[in-house]
């Protein structure tokens, strides 16, 4: 945390990484602290929230949201505390979701902002369960895979900010039989223990493809994929008849630079969707359904208050330890939503 | 035609084929002509549907299909006439949709026949635009496909018995700017001039990728897949974000045998589908949309017999010529809805 009252440290894109990102990938800067014009708020920082797709913005190749350019600030989603207002609608001390990225400071005409509640108990679960991460999960699950009782649900990075609500909604409201996929030890009896998971599968293990199967007895109904790779390869015999596959992220290939040696299996998986009549669609919540974020709010809100849906925080100490968090998330060393907090 | 009265002319799968189907693949039988039990019919097949999934029932590989067995008779869809009955719902005379497979007549408990009127003026169209690939066309397109005016749609084997309705219900109800994919210039011509679309590409052009690209100059927002290998290689570039691609067919991978050599295009596949949020369903419209087919019965004869959906039939006369027409078929040398015409 910074203890200088009169600079914003802000961590740019220092150069584009070609593979996987390294600390001088990103540069700490302090500049001035800015001054709200009129209409604006001077918002300083609570919380960063640093997720995957972060890593796609650090190219500079078309995707979904435009690349983040060498020298600016790198982009997400923060909590923060409006410090100083120029617009009526905002005063200090409120409490905002917005998306002031790695940074201390920020400036902003408030039309990207939302209020939280001031008196909120963990302002940073609208970063995790009741933000993007959560809604993600929410409505990829319930819109694009249709889970029914009895069917199997197979998750990916299952201890993480999306995998871990997409199967307690999945146990929660649909009876499914839920199926983790996770990075080590720790993780798996987490998510079986403290999540009520019926099972879950450490992907380093060297039989993780037979574990697969032998825990899916009837095979996969709806596998939730964030991960992609090898564990979509061993997911991909599984899945039955009418199977469903959203998409929200890609971790395991974001740090590729180049397509891994053949055979050229493109067409197998087309093949594979036909043969199957399987349902595969890439997903991003905001944009795809964007209007539904009230329901899932509301509903959301009320399983966390009840206690009913629960999400672990890996949170890491001060803006300048993100660049280290964020390459580590890309490794898989978090555990749980990870969220770096930039001040109190 | 048969000539001889007393005896069933069929023909099973004589062996596997390894890669293309050969006519020796294929043997000519004949037995008796079986006795209808007290329950069943005669059929005297008059129309056989010749189409590209067969070729996945002659593999002893797990499909959407049980294989069928070496020495069995070839399946298919079928137009009969009841030549006896000892079944009360049939009588002599009666015109019947069945799947009696390829061979001049078969025995039915009646359970897998519907009913034709037996003044349809051409039979044969309860095999293509009222049949199964009619069905297939317009499921695929309205439910998976969700067509809206402006879009543009883009679909190959485009005289197809399957592309030529998508294209033509695309125009008709929608509003879509409709792209046809097909090969020869000749196909070509019918499709615009006589179909309507708004363009049809030659898939043999040497610069087929770059002439389909031009005539998108929007992208491509529907893709109604029935072909797969280079023409789903030059449509994938051009996918718009939150496109939609239906696939009912591959006809251009029935006959791997093995996968192509690499790179593995994959994880660029899976990618694509996250970055553009495209959705990709594979389906068999009678297991899929079974329930729907009284509505698109009803509303397709009322398209035909206002002359507002048209298909081109291929016809071969003779049973015995069916398995050059089917090797045909596979090699794109059919215009339009392929028939045999067993007999009068």
């Amino acid at each position: 945390m910074s203890g200088n009252n009169s600079l914003n440290r802000r961590i740019v894109l220092n150069s584009r990484p070609f593979g996987a990102p390294r600390e001088d990938h990103f540069r700490l800067e302090k500049n001035t602290i800015p001054i709200p014009s009129a209409g604006e708020v001077l918002l300083r920082t609570l919380y960063l929230s640093l997720d995957p797709y972060m890593r796609c913005r650090m190219n500079d190749a078309p995707s979904y949201a435009a690349p983040v350019a060498v020298g600016n600030v790198m982009v997400g989603g923060t909590v923060s505390r409006v410090e100083v207002s120029q617009n009526p609608d905002f005063h200090p001390g409120n409490l905002v979701l917005g998306c002031s990225g790695w940074q201390e400071y920020a400036i902003s005409d408030g039309n990207d902002l939302t209020r939280l509640d001031s008196q909120m108990k963990h302002p940073s679960l609208a970063l995790g369960l009741l933000g993007m991460p959560g809604f993600t999960a929410y409505m990829g699950l319930l819109d694009i895979g249709h889970p029914k009782a009895g069917d199997t649900l197979v998750v990916a990075a299952a201890s993480g900010a999306v995998g871990s609500v997409v199967g307690q909604i999945a146990l929660l409201l649909k009876g499914c039989r839920v199926v983790g996929i996770a990075g080590g030890g720790a993780k798996c009896r987490y998510v079986v223990e403290e999540l009520g998971f019926d099972a879950c599968i450490d992907r380093h293990s060297a039989d993780f493809p037979r574990q697969l199967a032998y825990s899916c007895p009837k095979g996969i109904d709806v596998y939730f994929e964030n991960v992609g790779g090898a564990v979509f390869d061993a997911v991909l015999p599984l899945l039955n008849a009418g199977a469903r596959v959203p998409i929200c992220g890609l971790i395991a290939h974001y740090n590729d630079t180049y397509l891994p040696q053949g055979p050229d299996r493109l067409g197998l998986l087309i093949r594979t969707l036909l043969a199957r009549r399987i349902r595969m669609q890439g997903f991003i919540a905001c944009k795809d359904f964007g209007d539904r974020y009230g329901e899932f709010y509301q509903r959301m809100s009320a399983w966390v208050n009840e206690g009913r849906i629960r999400c672990r925080e890996d949170v890491v100490d001060g803006l300048e330890n993100a660049p280290e968090a964020f390459i580590g998330l890309l490794e898989g060393k978090n555990f749980g939503k990870l969220i770096v907090r930039v001040a109190h």
